[in-house]
């Protein structure tokens, strides 16, 4: 028997346990080759990941270290006596390997694997070999299983209305916050929109880290559901709302390894939505040469594939390509966004006309789900709610109910410019560079730095007249964005019939 | 700048880097999410997997801690000032990403992933990622592409002599401990073999657990190539020798996931033996339907897979399919394998036969390749150096050469045999059942535990009369190991014409 000792170490989402070299109840070599141990105490049992400890200080010879979530998860005190032995690995993991000699799972199969992976049975390897084994190729079916299996596990909303609406975009445009001007169009309709949304990741903003400018986001589940049913609306982080929590442990290692196939995509989206209860859907494809997606012709395959997947599980889908070809809005950043986002709501003479159109186009999709109002006159109403101020009144209620952040974030000190070299017509702008500048700056952890776009698509500049601008708090990112900027703007200038980088 | 902390942490074949959550110079979390980071101290990089750690005797807020392997990599003292920034992840993904889409790679592009595999910049799940994605497919130019990347890395040694030989044989057969009777064979004809083997990680034992038994095995490359010059064959370990580094960096995830491709197992195999300096080899593949390869198609597929490698790398190649329809000789476990060996050097009445003529048929097939033998009389040439006792002054010469071992290992003191339930003939002997229960019962790391046995296939056997016996040293491995075997004991019986599983 070893005494169980808690480690603070977090290492999401892997369990790990660390043995002493000198273990004197088991041999530590004997476990190390296979990684993978399991731990009995009590009648629980849990799988960690194995490392070696030589230092008497990290866990003693009679000890087992667990981390964390490890320790966590088996919900045993500190000292308890746990045994150990050889992991038997999860069953499930032969469907991967069948699935690797190019063979199609069942729905139980995968059913099995996702299930395995919420329960943490799978180590990071693991999880990868089924994510890369079906990367290669997934079959429509397989997908659709993927999805079910996924909504199954974690929480599941439940509305008390016939019509739940939601709107997902796939990402990859800077200053695309349309969620939080869609949100409180259609809660001012009526339409119950239970919006989560999630904390950037790779990119310089969420809508989670954006909408946390204005108001608290880290609501509960109970949280959430009182609020929607009062305000019809929220704008809050995912993260404590527990949905599609296998999906949750899929991305922490796509992430890193910056995996994103379509199939998954779908699945990922679409299994988070039917967990929150989502009825109706509009779903926002960006297509442009720096975009996620980059033809109409994989645009076009990857909306069958969501209205594929959505008719099979009851979602009513509505896919709308939109342009992709350049950043939306003025500002990259959670303060520059949140300032487009409320002009707009506030209908000030300067709010970004782009933001704003894109945002009708997709509340009015939405709002053409109610049986009440009449066929396509949805982006008509959408309008209406918007530029009566109502739009801005529903969000004012939301940012109260979710806790009005007192506190105002200011921009970064430190400002640059970003200069046109000679004078011409913007040809095109990089939506991965301007997003990478603006995450240097230190976006989405400072909410005040980013990007302030001071030209767009179409525009003529003149000679040294200045592009955009960067924002930044700290000294080192500033120097970072500015140096990154300074390689290379990501925009692309046309002079007299030439497009040129600049 | 942090500190430099070491962290006696082992955690082959990943670099680990410990960051305090409350890092008073990097926000932690703007790092976890992509899990890597790139440490940078007086000019030297290292890239290492990030854990968080909330604890201050592990690290301090102005502290990065690194595991044991990590801190030897970047090879600078504690307290050095370090910088991180988020890794930069290597180049080569972009090929195994292209893999994943189904095209295939080129031999530039999976030498730039092998290299970056050895140099550690890969994680392991990137690793994964890799070896999933050629595991689905792999033409025989990326295998090859694979085969000679890995042996360009790591030492590469060179004998003066026209003809090295070396056999392999691809496992999976318990007790198939041949290498023990073919290298002083060999040796005492006079061809040198420089005979690295492996230490078992999933089975009972490897040819270095087995040969230590007997002698020192874990010897440097320079103390190997003196041994060889002087009595033409060793029997060491290959763990200090460095072949084909990456080989097992690649096993190291490869075992953990028992993923086991033709492709990979080819490129393993020859790239080790390439860099060992070998120019005729033989090797082994066992057919049987509890072996490794189950089916003569599937054999004969490995086998040209084998030449068509050889052929281009310059191995002169022998592939021998044997039969592995069950254990080899009656010993499983060190000792009990070391006592097979040595009787049939000693030529004992009761040595076991099949592991005799296993072995003269290996060692023939290399004699041939000698030019100054009559063609086909390797085996002769062979039976003959066995039968003169020359083969076991060769193997003295190796032991004693090695550094014979004075304590001899008793075998396990505790002793159950397994008895047949009814009266028949062996029909089969499942040698993965065999192989569990003997490593549940110790071996390897008992060199005393394993299992003997008293009956091979057409044997007839009297109901209650013992079909093998499992010895142990300590009682919760005898447990387990005598447990398993009463569940199935890997024999199945034909009684007057029907088989059954006893």
């Amino acid at each position: 028997m070893l005494r169980l000792r808690r480690i603070a170490i977090d290492t999401y989402p892997e369990n790990i346990a660390l043995l002493s070299r000198r273990c004197t109840t088991y041999r530590a070599e004997e476990f190390q080759a296979l990684k993978k141990i399991e731990v009995v105490g009590d009648g629980r049992t849990l799988l960690a990941t194995l490392m070696i400890a030589d230092a008497e200080a990290i866990v003693g010879p009679d000890e087992l270290g667990l981390g964390e979530q490890a320790f966590r998860r088996l919900g045993l005190p500190e000292g308890s006596g746990v045994e150990i032995s050889q992991a038997t690995p999860p069953a499930s993991l032969e469907a991967i390997r069948a699935k690797i000699t190019g063979q199609t799972l069942s729905g139980d199969e995968i059913e099995a694997v996702i299930t395995d992976i919420a329960s943490h049975r799978y180590s990071p390897i693991e999880i990868t070999a089924f994510l890369i084994s079906c990367a290669s190729f997934m079959t429509t079916a397989e997908m659709l299983s993927l999805t079910e299996a996924m909504a199954k596990i974690g929480n599941r909303l439940k509305w008390d209305a016939p019509i739940v609406v939601d709107k997902h975009c796939i990402g990859g445009i800077p200053g695309n916050r349309t969620s939080m001007i869609v949100v409180p169009i259609v809660a001012a309709h009526g339409l119950p929109i239970p919006k989560t949304s999630s904390r950037a990741i790779t990119s310089p903003a969420g809508t989670a880290d954006t909408m946390e400018v204005l108001a608290k986001v880290d609501l509960s589940t109970r949280e959430m559901q009182a609020l929607v049913e009062r305000e019809k609306g929220c704008l809050i982080w995912g993260g404590h709302v527990n949905l599609s929590p296998a999906d949750d442990i899929l991305i922490s290692v796509e992430r890193p390894l910056r995996i994103d196939t379509p199939e998954q995509m779908v699945a990922s989206i679409l299994s988070k939505k039917l967990a929150a209860g989502s009825t109706h859907l509009v779903i926002d494809i960006p297509v442009g040469p720096t975009a996620k997606v980059r033809s109409r012709t994989s645009a076009t395959r990857l909306r069958k594939m969501f209205e594929y997947v959505g008719d099979k599980i009851g979602l009513t889908l509505d896919v709308v390509l939109t342009d992709g070809s350049q950043p939306i809005g003025t500002g990259v950043g959670p303060v520059l966004e949140a300032r487009d986002v409320m002009a707009v709501l506030r209908n000030e003479p300067d709010a970004p006309a782009d933001l704003r159109e894109r945002a009708l186009l997709l509340a009015g999709r939405m709002l053409d789900y109610d049986p009440a109002l009449r066929g396509g006159s949805g982006h008509e109403r959408a309008r209406e709610l918007l530029n009566s101020g109502q739009a801005l009144a529903a969000m004012e209620r939301i940012i109260d109910a979710q806790g009005r952040n007192e506190t105002s974030y200011p921009l970064g000190s430190l400002v640059e410019e970003i200069p046109a070299p000679d004078a011409g017509t913007v040809a095109a702008i990089d939506c991965h560079r301007i997003a990478r500048i603006a995450r240097l700056a230190g976006a989405p952890l400072d909410k005040g730095a980013g990007i302030e776009l001071l030209k767009k698509v179409g525009d003529p500049v003149r000679g040294g007249e200045a592009l955009y601008r960067i924002y930044a708090c700290v000294q080192a990112d500033f120097r970072f964005a500015t140096d990154l900027a300074a390689e290379g703007s990501g925009y692309a200038l046309d002079r007299s019939g030439t497009t040129a980088a600049t």
